[in-house]
């Protein structure tokens, strides 16, 4: 990159030189993301610790033409965040600041920076209830979220990031201020730029300010664990569960072969010979909770059932839930290479996804452990793999088309939480249309004419 | 318009002679819609009554670079669906097939010109729930409701059009179709362009098919009428109810002259002489609509409350919901002209925008009845006035310039449901930013490039 050198030393004039990385050990760690792809060095990494300092990093990228990316805590499981080659690479975790919860009109101004989990905790100690919780949320932070439109344990009943942000200010290409939103919990003054950003996967703007509504919080909940012998007696349970409209807060469901490898990570007392698991939570008034708990039960026993657990406290509960949280990381630890998709289908459709991925499985000679949000039809079929053994991955890569073709004739997406980025641009017209591509193309083109903002993303695949 | 017998041969033969309409009787009604603004005649209104006739009649426009409108029911309240002068107007009216209530997966497919009300009702009589309820919505459509991002009173506790919008195909402007979203709950396939294109005011894609979210119905409800001699006390009566961490699905203020002139309008046996009503509705499972119908009766015994009447049953709810129902058709009613705005402020500045409104009515002389959302800060001012009147519409007009600089003051925003579309564009730079403005232009122009999408709304104020 020619103009290295001046760019440095105009972000150092900006940010000051502690805040500007160049050696190479600092830009290997911001060359990929949680996704399995090749990685790509930027040049530079520059960390602003104001807004305006951002806006004009975004400028001085602007004015050279050179490509950058911003980066939250780099958990996207895309490739959302993996840089441009020998671009510049903007962090966010200075601009990690609670600006404002409000109590009384329930909302929360917060920098992009901000750590999700912690945003969480903070709200929760004020008695308010952030619901939007995906896995990564103990490192993963709120800029992030929205660019991914992040998702979580809670869908189903709460819904995900864009059903939560209110507001949204961000600096355009010139780093100029777009303001857009409100701290009203109704707004329809202009565009919804808050609901274009979320999802946007960092290529329209530069947040700069984020306005989330809060809710109560939940006064009860009821936590189980059922066991089955037969995956479909499972996600027939998720499906009678809806039908008869209850809405779980929680409504999660894993494999043989991830209770297989979660005991063996960590030894929890799963039944290793269950075909599946669902953990489901209830939540609202305790009368509510009660009800709901009952007849959950009940169709768990009328759809073959073979035990079914009530957490009886909150750390029964979290031993329950302690499986799941260890679903991840035990399947990523299993093997050298992980690679955990999102393809979601209708929930009605989840019987059919399952035993495809079964199918999938043996026909490509590939280990796939399937856990996630059954309630959303949301599954995480997960590839255990090397990708060093080029045979295998050629099988891998094989099974991973199949596995999206199968979500799309069911009706489902590419994507239900974790992007597109790079890993799954190529299927995008496959679920869309060739005039989607393009519109899509003009709108980005319009707002970034240089493409130097997270360029080659989503629809350049 | 020079090409208007040369487009009404191309649309006939799209449409068949009768649906095109080029006479002076038809295109007066769709000159205007429920905004008091001048109206446009357009040249030719084309009712298309297929999804392909639709992308025709787009591509003959485009071809033609002749501005055109998409029209639903037309009751608009910022002038979103006054047509261009000499345009086209594309009537939805026959593309009104609801083509799918799926009740296992909770979604439901429909065309644009499907009527709200007619929609709601089928859905509930499947046991389920679709809570966006604007106050047109006996007649508006779900196209509309789209453009517009339509409220309602229930956004509260279930949100509005944009919280349903779980898809949407579109066609750009060659006709071709732009598909988004999906029939799962969770998809960030893409740009998000559900969220996108509501509130969009039909400028940027005209909707061939979406996809809403359906949800369980309450299980219980209770609504009340509390009546005050301070509209003070209740407004913080519904600040106290939201602090309480209470959610109610309804929460409406109406002031002392929304109650006179309702009562002048039909004898409901209002307390006339009441400062203020709140209309409150609580639902869920049996057990919570119980216990919060008590708080709220305690709170508003402790905030001042003169009395307060529980609705015993149906036929007693409905009547005590009349008087909100009846409130825009009585003040309508009451003089030549009536001006309803929806400037939104955080629910805590409901107080002071209340007092603000009485200062603003007393400093210009005019009329301002109060009723709305409260619960969403989202108040409708309401200006009973005579347009013939030269001396008094300049008061008013000022008085209007008054109350938004008032909202925006006290952390509000411009419109909260009514969109912006040509009433309140000129005020657009004060709530955002010239960037803001510029962006979203550059956005409108990639898309719609020979600016011909229903031209002059929001950003060209």
């Amino acid at each position: 990159m020619a103009n290295n050198a001046k760019i440095v030393k105009d972000f150092e004039a900006i940010v000051g030189a502690g805040n500007v990385m160049t050696q190479e050990v600092d830009l290997h760690a911001y060359s990929y993301d949680a996704a399995v792809l090749p990685s790509q060095t930027p040049s530079v990494a520059v960390r602003p610790t104001t807004e305006e300092q951002l806006a004009q990093v975004v400028r001085v990228c602007n004015e050279k033409g050179t490509p950058f990316a911003v980066r939250g805590a780099g958990t996207n499981l895309s490739g959302g965040t993996i840089p441009p080659k020998d671009g510049v690479v903007v962090l966010t975790g200075a601009l990690n600041e609670i600006l404002e919860i409000n109590e009384e009109d329930l909302y929360a101004v917060c920098q992009p920076g901000v750590i999700t989990a912690k945003f969480a905790a903070e709200v929760a100690s004020r008695g308010l209830f952030y619901p939007p919780d995906p896995g990564s949320q103990a490192v993963s932070t709120l800029g992030g979220n929205v660019a991914e439109n992040a998702g979580g344990l809670r869908g189903l009943k709460y819904g995900v990031t864009k059903d939560y942000l209110m507001g949204i200010d961000f600096f355009d290409l010139n780093g100029e201020m777009v303001t857009s939103g409100s701290r009203t919990v109704k707004c329809v003054t202009g565009y919804n730029l808050p609901g274009l950003m979320c999802s946007s996967e960092g290529t329209l703007g530069v947040f700069a300010k984020l306005i989330f509504k809060l809710v109560p919080p939940p006064r009860a909940s009821q936590a189980m664990l059922a066991v089955y012998d037969d995956i479909l007696n499972a996600s027939r349970t998720v499906s009678a569960i809806i039908r008869n409209k209850i809405m779980p807060c929680t409504l999660e469901i894993m494999d043989n072969v991830t209770i297989r490898t979660v005991e063996g990570f960590r030894s929890a007392g799963l039944p290793t010979d269950a075909a599946a698991l669902l953990l489901i939570e209830v939540d609202g008034h305790p009368a509510q909770v009660q009800d709901e708990a009952a007849m959950v039960q009940k169709i768990c026993k009328e759809e073959g059932v073979r035990t079914i657990e009530m957490a009886r406290d909150a750390a029964h509960k979290d031993r329950l839930w302690q499986a799941r949280r260890d679903a991840l990381p035990a399947l990523a630890n299993f093997r050298p290479t992980c690679i955990l998709e999102d393809a979601t289908v209708p929930r009605s459709q989840m019987s059919a996804m399952v035993d495809a991925l079964r199918r999938i499985a043996k026909e490509y000679n590939i280990s796939i452990g399937t856990f996630g949000h059954a309630g959303d039809g949301n599954l995480h079929p997960t590839i255990t793999t090397d990708k060093r053994d080029k045979e295998e991955w050629k099988r891998v890569e094989a099974g991973i088309d199949a596995i999206f073709k199968e979500a799309l004739s069911l009706g489902g997406t590419l994507s239900g939480e974790h992007g597109i980025g790079i890993s799954k641009a190529k299927w995008m017209v496959d679920e869309t249309s060739p005039a989607t591509i393009e519109w899509c193309r003009g709108l980005k083109a319009a707002l970034d004419p240089k493409g130097i903002l997270n360029p080659g993303k989503m629809f350049w695949g």
